[in-house]
């Protein structure tokens, strides 16, 4: 049994608040049950020194999480003087999913920065980023067009990520945090709304999964991001 | 004029959730305006190594931003390292402003971090962050006083911070970033609700002000703390 | 057609130096075509602080490029004062695969510290890395069963990696610098020799991969670590 | 009573060597009592990046102190990677007054950096520096309207601080070590020749201060900006 | 008695592989006994900022250990975060003796890196970095020439290094790790194959030595160096 | 001709100030010619955790300048986050130095930390920071063994720096920063009263010396350590 009696493959109630922040050109705040992600997207007018004079634009993610966010205080990663190990993968991760939604030429020759601060923690928090990040992008693109920046929509396809895992040996899709902590394996999926696969991360922490159990959850995947391209159009007013 | 035709000794709308984070023992989410500061209190059973064996506990605080809490987008602090001066500058206050409200020996030997995320800035960030903080630590301490950890409550006196300044020469209260980012002066004043003062930090910025101003913004701020301090009593349920 | 004619499923030719190293408790120099990563495992008889007094033993990686084991020169990552995302990222890939392989109970409360420096780079540095480390391993708690310190085996599975990709819309095995830089998705696979799945990293880079092309690149990493084994047996002289 | 006797409104014995380096084209080692900072101005023929192309200067202050200068040896700030939250608050604040003393338009597009560097410690250590590094910054703007470079003194105000706070329930002007370490507050004024405010940075420790008590020391202040205001004009040779 | 018998004038037995690394512009696989250095050259088309537009090249050395290149693991230095002192010191000592074996004009503007990484370490890593990184700047060169990039050698003079000491009061030359670490006197001389002095670095741990020892002591390095350099001829094919 | 017409054996002229410090165990302001360097003994009764319950004290030093002490400002370290090379270099010496003079059980389990602060600099900054520093550690332990801690006397030898160079083909003794900067070969040789060398560091910039060059330096550093520890003694009023 899951707690509050899930399914296992159903997802926790997710919610969407399009356009909390007042001043980001684009911004969600996101919620897979009790974890929270503020996900902003601010246009600059520039892109990466590597990447200028090339016609090309750039949409990168970054991650954090606020010190309380979860049930034990962490540390600041500012005092330990650089972003952790775990940060780096995730913020990596994000702009690889969000790049690979984009015609970056058809971008311009400008960068969307996609920050990904996390208020509050209970397990899927990269996933909730990456399909919060989306909409984030997706509003800032809207905001270019309305003001006659772009002219044509660079975002090419729909994407959205979540967690799949074998808990007790069972195959559960969205595991919240006291499912996580425990899970013989833990999996994280980027695909796009037509089924392609964009990212695979899967993790066996002490006993290596079966190839079935690969099979299952990534079936798990698949159906659970369905469900939130769904929940991403409704957010958008589609 | 002041925006929106505020007058000089007028506070902003002020809203104060209690209770935002599931997690932390005491939690705030404060509103000065547009200005939004989560403010979280974390118990640790431990003191800094310095203070270990006194008998006496420490509070202290810090304090971030949001990248796209502001109008443009700042970079992470994590990113080059280091706090900035002026981050640091401001814990250093809330630090100081909390542990002047705290009997340290009747806190036992425990450490309250209390941490400020500006999710918003429109200007007063570490006043509202105090004000908040305040909160926290107040919820936080109820907390332990429930759970039978405190028998005495160690929050020896009620304290709230808020600004005023020298804008176009007129003396006004509760500044937003419109006026900050053109006033003569800028102060901030974290005072009890007895009229105390435990800091005055006072910044002319271009014009020395004169004595006669200088009296006029420290009224202006005794006027406000009052109204800050009757909100968090409200607050509290008192 | 591949480079040198190679088949789609075939890896590079490989090779073993067991014993590299004169001073480490275990080494392994193996290679994968021109990709040369020495692998070391230190044996230390203590563990991290948060591990200490459990009963249990801990296994970890590091993995660092010389500057010129690529086509062009690298920065120094001790230059900009921290290692890299990528670096990291494969660090805790490296240290989780080879945890999945022993039993941290049966190594009894010492810690074993795999290196792995790449000499050469030729793509696939990672895999190559994980494939030899176990073999560094596996070499180090031989010499501590020698020496009487350990009576039983900890090392619990036989694990090896390899990479798989898309490439020009073919599906290849084990992918060199050439191909890799222009393959359409890279992914790493860490199986063990009875077909266990410890760890699965698919990344499309630019267009989603199909289904069908995940599946067969995952069937290609199965057959290659199939044959990694075999290998890896004979270099341990079974 | 005080050390040595000392009445509550008087200010230490006060030296001045103008000229103290050979080198720097200002510089003053300034004595109140035993607190020895030596402040050398430096002109740089440009300004920061983001001040280019204004036609403006800049003037900017660093501090720091010796690691003996103090009764116990302090660690080198450069060992920790960075400056504690402390200097960097002086420097800030060092910087701010010397930018309101100077119309930065008519000093050109160039910097003055003044250099606090404390060689011995008895508390006023900031107060000390400043009223220094204004005389230091005189002498450089003097040596540049000497060379030609400058027709018109951009020196628009005389500055000089002092500390003052209340001890053992007296309200006392300039703190030495001794009496800082037991004051219940603690305030620093940076304050012009004509009772202009540019900085008022006032303390309570740990218990609030009372208005009259502020009220009080500020005016002792004003009273110790007026004799360091006649002492530097002395120096001066004015 | 040396160990394995050695006179105090022998050097070790001595190994060079030219060519070793297929990447770098010239290398070389250098062995004193037991300690193992890989030399790589890499030619880069720009300079350090700070020689811009002078017509003049630069040469730069790098030195490194792998972590098990010792009898026990040491800590990467990039845990740290930066290189330590002994580190530092050893890449400023080859970079300035290779720099007075070469003509900067002659050599244009252009840099050639040379990385030391030692593989592994049995005393006197630093002479023989510096005598292979001869090897593998010569070669560099050479491949310049050949690519017709320069028309004449901006090599100038041919350079060894070597350590000699005093050990239980006798003076022996190329010191090894066991002799190393009980060494009264450690020494590390850079001189060319005319005998021209170049580097003279000598060290007394404890005790002083005396004017004679270290007459002795240098004549040693003499003997060796001209031994190393008809070593590197015969290397070169020459 | 050197500049003032000094011989070329001759020294600059020397000042001590023995005990400028008043807060040091023990100091001396030393002055070669315009190079001042501030050095000041810290006694701390505790020893590096390495050297923990072996019954050895130890002796560092730590070295840094001011910014401006030179004739063009340099940047503070600290802004850098670490210590330059050349300062790690220099840090080294002076602490290897001072513990060649001292018997490190006679000092007992505690540890002497000297600092040597460049006020100004003319060139030989780590020569007459070792001179200056021998005789702030002599002042200190005169302090123990006028307190009582110590019984006998750890200093066992009396030691002195000095630099020699090439200048326009000329040996010379002692340079300054005009010499400095374009000498051929710069080395610095610390020695003891009785002709024990203890470490010799001669570099050669473009042209290597000669061995009659080196062999003249060193002849003229032995005549000048002559002199430095005639004068030591006298500023020790012996």
């Amino acid at each position: 049994m899951r707690p509050e009696g899930r399914q296992p493959d159903a997802l926790r109630p997710l919610s969407f608040e399009m356009g909390w922040s007042p001043y980001a050109e684009g911004s969600c705040l996101i919620s897979f049950g009790n974890t929270k992600v503020l996900c902003t997207a601010s246009v600059e007018e520039n892109v990466p020194p590597w990447l200028r004079g090339q016609g090309k634009g750039w949409v990168t993610g970054e991650y954090a999480m606020l010190p309380r966010a979860t049930h034990q205080r962490n540390r600041r990663e500012v005092q330990s003087g650089k972003p952790s190990g775990r940060t780096q993968e995730i913020q990596r991760l994000i702009g690889r999913s969000l790049r690979a939604a984009v015609d970056l030429k058809a971008l311009g020759e400008r960068q969307i920065v996609v920050d990904c601060d996390v208020l509050q923690a209970d397990g899927g928090t990269r996933t909730a980023a990456i399909t919060g990040a989306w909409l984030a992008l997706k509003a800032a693109v809207a905001y270019l067009m309305e003001e006659g920046v772009l002219k044509t929509d660079p975002v090419i396809a729909q994407i959205a990520a979540v967690s799949a895992g074998v808990v007790n040996g069972d195959c559960v899709l969205d595991l919240e945090y006291e499912e996580d902590r425990v899970a013989e394996t833990d999996a994280n999926f980027v695909l796009t709304s037509t089924g392609g696969v964009i990212e695979v991360q899967a993790t066996a922490e002490d006993t290596p999964m079966t190839q079935s159990q690969f099979d299952q959850i990534f079936a798990l995947a698949r159906r659970g991001v369905t469900d939130l391209c769904a929940a991403q159009l409704k957010a958008l007013g589609q």
